[in-house]
């Protein structure tokens, strides 16, 4: 038998339920979870639906990260709900201003060894200090925090073995361009890549970070690092020593799936507009104009990432018909770099130096000009994401960043040298950090906690009760609709429905709207949608389930769904049945009256059942896909009512 | 006969036509010009309409620092078409995140003894250096920028004489409340008010900024300082001291008006929610619960004012309900601050560090929580500027804003010294500030410049033809509104509308929609409308009269009409006519037509003309009160076409 990975130690040692077989579901113990305020909301809400009195991991931080531009009050009222909210029940509050969750978190709190579930794609980031970190969706983090495990089918375990070092004028930011350039965004999926091999020693955990970070843009499940050296040396300058463990492969570990990368033969690359998939060598694309660059995100967040910036930058001017901008990672960072002069030299530059948050990132603000050419530090450049309708968005390295807002087009950093008379930089960075723990406000003690008091602001809603299912099921299908659906159809991002992101029941008359404008005002009683193949894909989120079930939304027939948000549906109690003959499909229309009887009965028996129609005098055969759990889930009406079951007979 | 004031030595020796009698109309030659980019990409679109081939002023600049958040594309869209129009017309181009026009423009271009105007209300703010600088509309700007003088009435002068020496923790931000407090919002209107007095040598050039900006919430046509050796030393730190000139008040001066304030008498104050006239001692409301402090904007843009905040909470946490926002004034103040070690301690202390800019001044981002008290060191607190609608915003000194950070409530920052220790700071300033123009884009060369073509994205419009005013004019009556309807009701701002600034045929569309969402529906050919007292009152944009005009409205019959928004739609070639009874008002209906006959002979001829009311068949009596000039700006359908015409006929 071969020697344990990083990826199977890490497992093994939270595992709570199951066995470490690819595509078995397991159940994982949760040490530590992290919220940001987009999505941490609905999990506060979820929280006080479960009636959780206080969070049972070893830590939970919520962070506010997103939503800064406060262009009304619901911003403000959202900090001030969850300011309230860690004070009720146990968490650390980091407050606008102190940064991106992910680098923050492994600063601050990361441990080598622990277990990390985050309501946020990039969670996984945390791997670079040898934790398992998965993003999820909300209810999964609230669930965790009130102590109960994550459930994830097993994922293979892929190696990617580094040999070699990086050339000047490439950075870690090229290594997980090369991986998108060989396997594509879908090529991780149901994996977690795990890192080794000689090269491993040339990069800091920082540099690893930058590498988790973006193994959500692969699609992985999440990205492992062994903790070694380079992270022992990462917690001793941030005045955490004592929290290393060391984590290692054993020498004969062997993977599922093995790939290699040498680093030494790595160039300056860049994904193209408009996927993180579609990297090319920047020398390709050299002398495209570019009007605008941004640095930082979580995927360059490290000082060493803004250090080069600014050494680049130094002394000169860049251009004039550039916007330079500067999106400091964290208050942390930023007071590193001010305090090694950085700061002044990034402004001399001319740069515009912004507040610590995501900010373009995930489209709050730094829209670009339409047909203007923006580089950025950041993972992702789906089109539109920016805000603008038409953006050119281009992904890669800090030095190939700051190499276009000098010379104001794409430039191959390595030119710089003999155009400019640029040496590449090597900034010395300070051996300590400059600031702590103490811009973070701590969990109050438990009775202190107890006698706080939530602050709603007049926009933030509870979240709706959700009643069990009924057993007979009399249905009309207000909505059909075909193949590859998406949650932003069903649950639609934009200016005029996120600030509502905390008030389900007004959410909720933004459902559907995309697709069908009157679908809010037919609903409100209980009822079916019937859907295509692949429904409910794209974003995670669990507003998409929510929103319609607070509409009356009772049971989804589909010809397949989207993981996500089957799973969703599940937790939030509506019934995901695919068509076993997906002809069915074709035999169903809008209107029709669906009847189902002894649904509990049918659920807890058979993975099929049968559906009436009474509309047109005939019947369809159903499959569901959930599992024992879940079907208790669906039945109580969801996961909140069931555990809030569950906790009182146990006397919680 | 008395000794010139510095009002009157800088008027003469601008005076191109009039005479220096209160209430009499005058014409100022035009040195300088400044715009920022809410309504400078109107004054562009004039400057093209003119068919402006290069600036005539001594010295124009176009500042980017009012629509910087970039939610999307039509931010950077205007960024773009500004540079393009710099380029073309020989203008200064500041681009985002070189800060905010006002103490910009002082640091960088102001000159004692000359003029400026701007069109922003606040350009007031360079009478800190001994120059004349009012804030007017857009068209006046180009005009300026054309070469035509500024026409005004002649103000009354305001002598303040200034004695003593402030006390630790007052600054000049108490001054101007104390000069509120006394006067409320209204008592400068059609004055100019002018400093001096011993007192004035214990303040530098920029607390006389402090003070000259908030003028404007005085209701003056402006504040002026003399040129004194606080401005030579100021200068000199900006390395600029060949630019100093003398400008100072004889001996036996006199004023139309006369006030005094002894500096030594004043304390902490603060003006109350929502207008900068509720000013009261801060120890009167000391206690109040406080969630934002923000220090920033032209009301306390010196280098000194985030100097003693950063001093105040050095070594310290603010409070953690606090959100503490720090907006830096510009890229030379971020530097400064920054070199001096002032920026590491707030970001120690937790601040948020914007980018350098307006921002929430003009209710762009860091809106409020409803509820929460946001203490802020800005000009204006009318309500729901902030971009929450139920906003409780404060006006107040550094000194009593980073009081209130420390303490979270409203707290006298006298009392600091018992209750921390604290000692009032002053911070070393440096003796030359740390850079100077390299980030601003000069004017390209002439022949370089004609060359330029305007980069007009897909949403901005060019000005629309105006055509003159027919002799005989058939108009139905469109609209009927009531007393006080302001330019807000007849072009709304906010979310919707606002990125249509540059876009006039679309923002047409928003014309009079919060009264009657009809109008611009039922318009398109020549009309009328018909409104009370005080007819377009408010917000001097503009748009309030160039975008009805868009859709056809060539005649407003009202009982009286607002200053500003009466020589707007003059400018623009509408007929503002006042009822010579205002019984008559009560006679029209909406959908009367009304005839005018020979309209070219009744307003060149008499101050009185007679409208028929081709539906109920009867008369109305009406006056104008129009200049000659302006008659004939109106008969040729506005400025723009009547300069054309005449430069046609100059051979320009």
């Amino acid at each position: 038998m071969p020697g344990s990975s990083v990826t199977e130690k890490l497992i093994s040692a939270h595992l709570v339920d199951g066995r470490m077989r690819p595509g078995e579901e397991i159940a994982l113990q949760v040490d530590q979870t992290l919220t940001q305020d987009a999505t941490g909301t609905l999990v506060v809400q979820e929280l006080a639906a479960l009636g959780l009195d206080r969070a049972r991991t070893e830590l939970s931080v919520q962070y506010v990260d997103h939503n800064l531009l406060q262009a009304d009050e619901r911003n403000a009222e959202d900090h001030r709900f969850l300011h309230s909210a860690c004070r009720r029940f146990g968490l650390w509050y980091s407050k606008p201003g102190n940064g991106v969750s992910h680098p923050t978190h492994m600063q601050r709190f990361g441990v080598p060894g622990k277990t990390l579930i985050g309501s946020d794609s990039h969670t996984c980031a945390a791997g670079s200090l040898g934790m398992l970190a998965i993003g999820v969706g909300g209810l999964d983090v609230a669930m965790a925090i009130a102590g109960e495990p994550l459930r994830v089918r097993m994922p293979e375990v892929w190696g990617v073995r580094l040999a070699g070092r990086l050339r000047p004028w490439t950075s870690a930011k090229d290594v997980i361009l090369e991986m998108l350039h060989r396997h594509g965004v879908s090529g991780g999926r149901n994996r977690i890549v795990e890192y080794h091999g000689p090269g491993l020693a040339t990069l800091t955990a920082m540099d690893r970070h930058v590498i988790a970070n973006m193994g959500a843009e692969l699609g992985a499940t999440t990205t492992v690092f062994p903790a070694d050296d380079a992270v022992r040396r990462f917690l001793t300058a941030e005045g955490r020593a004592d929290d290393f463990v060391e984590v290692s492969a054993e020498q004969d570990a062997e993977y599922d799936v093995d790939d290699e990368i040498d680093l030494s033969a790595l160039e300056p690359l860049i994904a193209k507009p408009s996927s993180p998939g579609n990297v090319v060598p920047v020398r390709d694309v050299a002398g495209t104009p570019v009007g605008q660059v941004v640095v930082g995100s979580s995927a360059n967040p490290g000082l060493r990432d803004f250090a080069v910036v600014a050494a680049m930058v130094a002394g000169r001017q860049t251009d004039p018909a550039v916007s330079f901008d500067v999106n400091p990672t964290s208050r942390q960072i930023l007071a590193d770099l001010t305090a090694m002069g950085a700061t002044l030299d990034l402004v001399r530059a001319g740069a515009r130096i912004h507040q610590a948050g995501c900010l373009g990132c995930i489209g709050m603000g730094q829209a670009p000009a339409v047909g203007s050419n923006s580089l950025r530090t950041f993972p992702r450049n789906f089109p539109g994401r920016s805000g603008t309708a038409d953006d050119s968005v281009w992904l890669c390295s800090p030095e190939t960043a700051a190499a276009a807002a000098l010379t104001g087009q794409i430039t191959d950093p390595r030119d710089l040298g003999a155009d400019l008379g640029l040496e590449y930089p090597s900034p010395h960075l300070p051996e300590r950090s400059s600031i702590g723990d103490d811009v973070f406000v701590p969990p109050l003690p438990a009775e202190e906690a107890v006698r706080v008091d939530l602050v709603r602001g007049p926009n933030i809603s509870e979240l709706p009760e959700l009643d069990p299912l009924p057993d007979e099921l009399r249905a009309p299908v207000l909505l059909k609709v075909g193949d590859d659906v998406s949650t932003d159809e069903i649950s639609p991002a934009g200016a005029r429905a996120l600030p509502f992101r905390s008030n389900i029941p007004k959410l909720a008359e933004f459902t559907f709207t995309p697709i069908d404008p009157g679908y809010p005002e037919r609903a409100g009683a209980p009822h079916a949608v019937v859907g295509g193949e692949n429904y409910g894909q794209g974003s995670s989120r669990e507003h998409a389930a929510i929103a319609p079930r607070t509409l009356g939304l009772r049971v989804v027939m589909a010809k397949s769904f989207a993981r996500i948000h089957g799973q969703n549906l599940a937790n939030f109690g509506v019934l995901p049945l695919e068509f076993a003959d997906a002809a069915d499909f074709d035999r169903v229309d809008q209107d029709d009256v669906l009847v189902f009887e002894k649904l509990h009965d049918a659920l807890t028996t058979s993975a099929e059942l049968t559906v009436h129609n009474d509309t047109k005098g005939e019947e369809y055969r159903l499959r569901h896909r959930l599992s024992p759990r879940q079907v208790q889930v669906v039945l109580a009406g969801g996961q909140i009512p069931l555990l809030a079951d569950e906790w009182i007979s146990q006397g919680r």
